[in-house]
Formats: C-alpha cells, structure tokens, sequence
C-alpha cells in the first residue's frame, strides 16, 4: 500500500508531528501528544490512538495499561502539513492521567492557574499500585 | 504585577510553548501555533491572541493583516504545563491563512488527504495584492 500520504507530512527534525486528540461527540479537546511516522501509520491502520512517548522513547499504545483507548473517528491534517487533529471517542471517559477526562484543566484566572475540572477516577486505581 | 503563572510554563529549549486556538462557540479547533512568555503576556492582558512566528521570529499580532482577530475567552494549560489551550471567538469566521475557517480542512480518506472544507474568501482579498 502506498505510504505517500506519511510522506506528506511536515515531519519535525526528530522525526515527528504534534497531535491535538479532540473528543467527536463534542469537541472537548482532550490532549496533546506526538507521533512518529510508525505511530500515525498504526493509528490509522488499527483505529487506536498510538502515539510516540518522547520520554519513553517508545511507541505508546494510548490505553495499553489505563484501559482509556481512544478510537479514531476521523484524521485530519492541516494547512502547513505539520500539525494532526484527531477525532474520537474516549473509552472510560478519561484522556488524562490525572483520572480527569481532559488534560486541559487549569485555567487562567485572575493571574493564577486554577485546576477547575473534577478528578473522575482516582490514578492510583487506573493505573495500580506499582 | 507577579509573573508566577509564566514561570509556571514547562517552555521549550527555544522558550515556546504550543498553543491549541478552539472555538468558544462549538468547539472547532481553529489553528495550532506557538507563543513565547512575551507573546503569552500580551495574550493575557489585551484579550487578544498574539503568538510567536517561528518563521519570521517575530511576535505576531492575529488578525494584524487579516482583521481575523480572536478574542480569547479563556486560556488553559495542560497538566505537563506545556501546552495551551485558548478559548476564542473568531473574528471574520477565518483563521486560516487559505480562506478556511480552520486549519485542519483535510481529511484522510482511503490514504489520501482530501480538501474537505470550503475556502470562504480568496486569500488574495484577506491579504491583499501585494
């Protein structure tokens, strides 16, 4: 199959493409992550968000231990071939690691950052004990 | 005034920080783009988005040719503290430097990208004809 559509993309020096995961029932953006070439194609090919761990230095199969797969409705790309939108659906309601359902939870006000969005699961049971 | 919500910022080596700009109204995500602490600041206190042109290395006023202004209704940052995510309204209904209302018009279908939202006004009447 061809692969001209990963070749179109504006890869970065290391060899990766910001990803904005957005929630498409409702649009809630719900992270921001990175992928590799190997990690969109996987993306695409199984329809499960895999992204690439820039800390780990892996491959990072959204979900692998906390269960929170996101399915991917739909990839998009935008003007400058270098940024990623993905759309999906949530499972578990959770994207952050936090147990809240979106990274995005602290919000500026009145100079200071206010974490506003409640913790729906505790980590420590999303993620064991380990 | 204190300055702590900067310092808050995990900044990247350059002193960037990428931006999400999201529609207020439906939850569209509009653009993607990086601000340094200058252009963050200025963010706060006009209500407008400024952001840093990697480009052109300079503090970019949104909206300085286009009259595309966004009118930030609330700024968020991620639970790394290194990625934000602003709320706006989107003057003109354009963000997009094609004429689009979002950057991400093209979608993957069957391993291609494919153009699917509509170019509501010629680039060259935005930015003129110089």
């Amino acid at each position: 199959m061809s692969e001209q559509w990963l070749d179109a993309i504006a890869w970065t020096e290391d060899g990766l493409v910001p990803v904005i995961a957005q929630d498409a029932a409702d649009g809630k953006v719900l992270m921001f992550a990175w992928m590799n070439a190997e990690a969109l194609r996987l993306t695409a090919e199984t329809g499960h968000a895999v992204y690439w761990s820039r800390s780990r230095k892996k491959l990072w199969h959204k979900g692998e231990e906390s269960g929170h797969q996101q399915v991917v409705k739909e990839i998009r790309l935008d003007c400058d071939n270098d940024v990623i939108n993905l759309q999906i659906e949530q499972k578990g309601g959770i994207a952050c690691h936090t147990g809240r359902r979106s990274c995005f939870y602290q919000r500026l006000e009145n100079g200071q950052w206010k974490a506003v969005d409640p913790v729906l699961k505790d980590p420590s049971d999303i993620y064991g004990k380990s």
